[in-house]
């Protein structure tokens, strides 16, 4: 079925998520017919992604290497009392898109799953903790996924935080079983506008 | 928005056909979370499949660099006066992929489209009739997309073939307008077994 180098290319394109063969095949096909600069593009911003992307050394968000904040925390602009709890990164870039927050961030990492062995101690929850009394926190957003280990995780940490803070979670806006990081801007602002204290 | 590398990579993946920024932010999320030699084997593909894929001498189908003839008519079993003539060579992968003919092929490199200053010497028309007549060709079939381009190409084409051999066009099974290289098998098939003399 044609030449090495291509297979191996449509195979490379399907294991992304959401590629089927079909559609791998287009888009290999596709780089072939383009000019030479395209492909190397790709491919270097692959590399760059993996080799320049770090974490930010207070909330976890992306950032790039050899910078120790992110740019939401070196932005003066935002209130670094009013801090929104997420799962991961991509969450972040998810709630920035759409600037509905105007504080800050703490990505935990995961949420808890103990049947996946993911326990309180695996996620960056002491670090949460220990920031909200350092920086007396006047309220903590759980934006965490509408899951049953989204719900536990923010039912844990809002038992850790309530006699330190003002705890609030997402308004149920979020489609039950959705992931944050696919909602549409409006029923993420919705749900964020809508947060409920805990 | 994110560190530049981030960006930079979801940039490079919403180039591609069909992805948009949604997708493009996903996909380049994904790559972000997975080990690092998941994006150097997409990268290291990308780079591969500009360097090594090369086209058939005989017909322009894609090869392996460094191999004169593509798959097709290296195999003794494919009858080679029975022609199939493409636009792409990305066609003779989807008619391959059905695996509904059994002859070889002839890729012209593009149809005919005198607005876009595409005429009948920038394909390998030439060298098509020249290949029906040294090799006493049996049968052509012009598989190109069904379009006012693929029309006009089929009939200049048939009108240079018509003394020399039996010419066949697709049956219309291909629905109006649609590319060749995205319809479904059955729909290729039916197209394919339907052929009429032109």
């Amino acid at each position: 079925m044609g030449p090495l180098a291509l297979e191996d290319l449509i195979i490379a394109f399907a294991k992304l998520p959401g590629i089927g063969r079909v559609t791998a095949q287009r888009l290999a096909l596709y780089v072939l017919k383009r000019p030479r600069e395209e492909a190397e593009l790709l491919a270097g911003a692959l590399i760059a992604a993996k080799e320049q992307i770090d974490h930010c050394s207070t909330c976890h968000n992306f950032t790039q290497k050899g910078e120790e904040l992110c740019e939401v925390c070196q932005d003066t602009r935002r209130d670094p009392q009013f801090l929104c709890v997420v799962a991961e990164s991509s969450d972040v870039l998810a709630l920035e898109t759409s600037q509905i927050h105007s504080g800050v961030y703490h990505v935990l990492g995961g949420v808890l799953s103990p049947q996946d062995g993911i326990l309180p101690e695996d996620l960056r929850i002491a670090a949460l903790v220990e920031r909200v009394r350092e920086r007396e926190v006047r309220e903590v957003v759980l934006a965490l996924n509408s899951s049953a280990e989204g719900d536990a995780t923010a039912h844990y940490i809002s038992q850790q935080l309530m006699p330190l803070t003002k705890v609030s979670g997402l308004a149920r806006g979020l489609p039950v079983g959705a992931d944050l990081d696919l909602a549409d801007r409006v029923t993420l602002a919705h749900a964020f506008a809508g947060r409920s204290s805990l």
